[in-house]
């Protein structure tokens, strides 16, 4: 059957519901008819672009569900193209909604077409990385239409969304040349449009030529997540005024594209601290006409190293509870290191911790049930049931395997022992005998 | 020279200000005089025995820095005095500022009394866990008198703060027993408590002779740490009418702790969720007459064994910039095993990032002070300058140097290597060619 409509955006606002739409209501325990209605109104996103067929769709939006990203790809320090398939089919069963391929070395459409024909998750990219790669020429040799022509490739190659930093142009270059900032820019596609800037002398191609992208965007229903170039790449940097002034053209933007009916979405800091996050949620939300804010991190120290997952589920559970609704995720090995097999693991996990807490806060239906189960099986110190409740069930129970108490009590750990409280409660609710000693 | 006062609190009260005011002043860049006003009024503790001589002392207060706990102790499954010893120390080093000492196996004296004249850290004690190994009996054969005994032995054995369950009574028994709660209580001190009533038909000890305690208290300065026997195991049992109920009582005690000069904190919850927490922190203010608040996490879902210092991480930094001015260090194996020496020093990272985040958002003078430095560092791709302003130097130079760049670029890290946003607007800003591929 053929499609007749363009993008989700513009079936919702024709009032035709969509298969994606329908997967969306089932998975969000919504009517569809407030999927639709959110939809149109550009408050919630279903990236799915039309090649990318194994698609099982989700939605962004405050309303729903927080929903995680994974950024994997290969770059020269980690060429194998199969062991990053493994990473990510690793990533999509741990939940990860969204992989973005953030590839940055050798041939890069085979890895693209491998992700929209075989992955179930959505997929991003940032075309500015790839353009280098893609055409093999280094940064300042490349043309406004080179640049346009990759968001083309990735278009026809079935990416479901992508980034691009639209909301630099030359007064970013004066202020930050005006030294503003102490850590100037630190988003990779920001710099990398800065400098193209600065050595050509020529404005953003992807604001100047934001018509022609919306063209494509329409033609196979990409969605737009407009690349937040000026996050703060520190504390020191958070909420100031390089960074709102990209915010005010990125809500311009937002109206331009949702006038194509193309989906968008918007990207936030980066840095920030706690006391100045839902302060960012809610100015994203009247400046960007509330499109889905989606946010890496924010990290609320700048000393952490090594740890910057748990800076980033601290920031970001805050963030979503606060109106983000899709969270990048962070990995341990941020700012020293391409992130391992191990890294990816736990940068997942944080994210996931910190979105569905912000889901259980925020009063989603359901959101808490896990837990109630959890609680359940805790009070009946009943193990195997924990286990099945548990995020990461395997490492649960290997921590509790490896040392186990040493008296004959199946039914604790060896964190308390018989002293267990819930050994004692359950022992004083039926009558019986305390033996602690 | 002989004091002229018997707590901190009286000294305030009487316009003295203590070498141990003046200490506390110089590390939170405060004049000396608030700190004793904060002091007099309870809004400030300064857990501080008068035979712990040793001690470098600190103050709990929400208008000062937040402090953390780290748990330790020998147990059945973990009898070593000697690594117990090395994991306070690490743990000192590692910055925390108070250790309770949990041991609950063999004959603990000798370890409290070495704790109290070698270690400079505040130290507390749960007397009800001592109990039973004290007098090697088993519960329900001990005597109200038996436990005002230990508070007393722990008291001349120079412990800084006790934690006493204060706040369970008779009324605590019939609650629980009409099924008002999914997780009953899950306070291990609490539990015990329960249990010693169930199975005397006697009132809580702890509050009974709550006058005798105070006498104690009094005598050797030893801050009473109201315990929340009643803390939330799980969100479903979080801020119900049997935690607030408990806590109406702790107020009333506050009260009276503080008529008789004697130093008082209370402690919280438990299993939070999130948008819950900062109401939890503002009732506590208002019932407890602004004595500091002292959190065991709060864990922000129950779903995450292996990982609750996150959970932990996430709802302490919340709580703590919301006024909660003590945290209790939680480590990966809660719920599961006693923690090890890996898992302690997880678990002392996390609450450091939650407290030190919290600092931030709270506006301290300094605060961000480190953070600005490694913000500095980082601009400058100064690898060494950022190892010296991380709070884990050895771990984050550990992951940059085990996936260093493949090409000789040392000024960069494997996770960008050329595409490093920072050395392209370095390169940029300096008006270089970007050379990429």
């Amino acid at each position: 059957m053929e499609r007749t409509y363009h993008t989700q955006m513009e079936a919702a606002r024709k009032g035709i519901v969509t298969p994606e739409m329908e997967k969306v209501a089932q998975k969000e325990n919504y009517p569809v008819e407030k999927i639709m209605r959110w939809t149109a109104s550009g408050q919630v996103v279903i990236p799915a672009n039309r090649l990318h067929t194994c698609i099982d769709p989700n939605g962004i939006g405050r309303t729903l569900k927080t929903k995680i990203n994974v950024n994997l790809g290969v770059s020269r320090d980690c060429k194998d193209y199969d062991i990053e398939m493994q990473k990510v089919m690793q990533a999509v069963n741990m939940g990860a909604e969204a992989i973005m391929d953030l590839s940055s070395h050798g041939n890069t459409e085979p890895f693209r077409k491998k992700l929209t024909s075989e992955c179930p998750a959505m997929i991003g990219t940032v075309p500015v990385y790839d353009a280098v790669i893609h055409y093999q020429r280094d940064l300042n040799t490349l043309t406004a239409r080179d640049f346009i022509d990759v968001v083309r490739l990735h278009a026809e190659n079935g990416v479901d969304f992508v980034t691009l930093h639209c909301g630099i142009n030359r007064d970013t270059i004066k202020e930050i040349k005006a030294g503003k900032r102490k850590m100037n820019l630190v988003s990779r596609g920001g710099s990398l449009v800065f400098a193209w800037m600065s050595m050509t002398g020529e404005e953003n191609p992807f604001y100047q030529y934001f018509d022609e992208i919306l063209d494509i965007c329409r033609e196979y229903d990409v969605t737009i997540s407009l690349g937040d170039a000026c996050r703060p790449g520190c504390l020191a940097d958070a909420t100031d005024s390089v960074q709102i002034g990209e915010l005010l053209r990125l809500g311009e933007l937002v109206a331009r594209a949702r006038e194509r009916d193309v989906q968008v979405m918007v990207e936030g800091p980066g840095h920030v601290p706690m006391d100045q996050i839902a302060a960012n949620m809610k100015v994203e939300q009247t400046i960007c006409h509330d499109a889905p804010f989606y946010v890496l991190g924010p990290l609320v120290t700048d000393i952490a190293p090594g740890y910057d997952h748990i800076t980033a589920a601290i920031g970001g559970a805050i963030a979503a509870m606060n109106g983000a609704s899709f969270l990048c995720y962070v990995t341990p090995a941020e700012h020293l290191a391409l992130p391992n097999v191990d890294d990816v693991h736990e940068g997942i996990i944080a994210s996931k911790i910190a979105a569905h807490a912000a889901d259980i806060a925020k009063g989603l239906p359901g959101a808490r049930d896990q837990d109630d189960h959890m609680a359940d099986a805790r009070r009946k110190l009943d193990w195997e049931e924990q286990w099945k409740y548990a995020l990461d069930p395997e490492h649960a129970r290997k921590i509790r395997d490896s040392r186990l108490p040493e008296d004959d009590h199946s039914d604790t750990c060896s964190m308390c022992g018989k002293f267990c409280a819930v050994r004692s409660m359950n022992k004083a609710l039926s009558g019986e005998t305390i033996d602690i000693l």
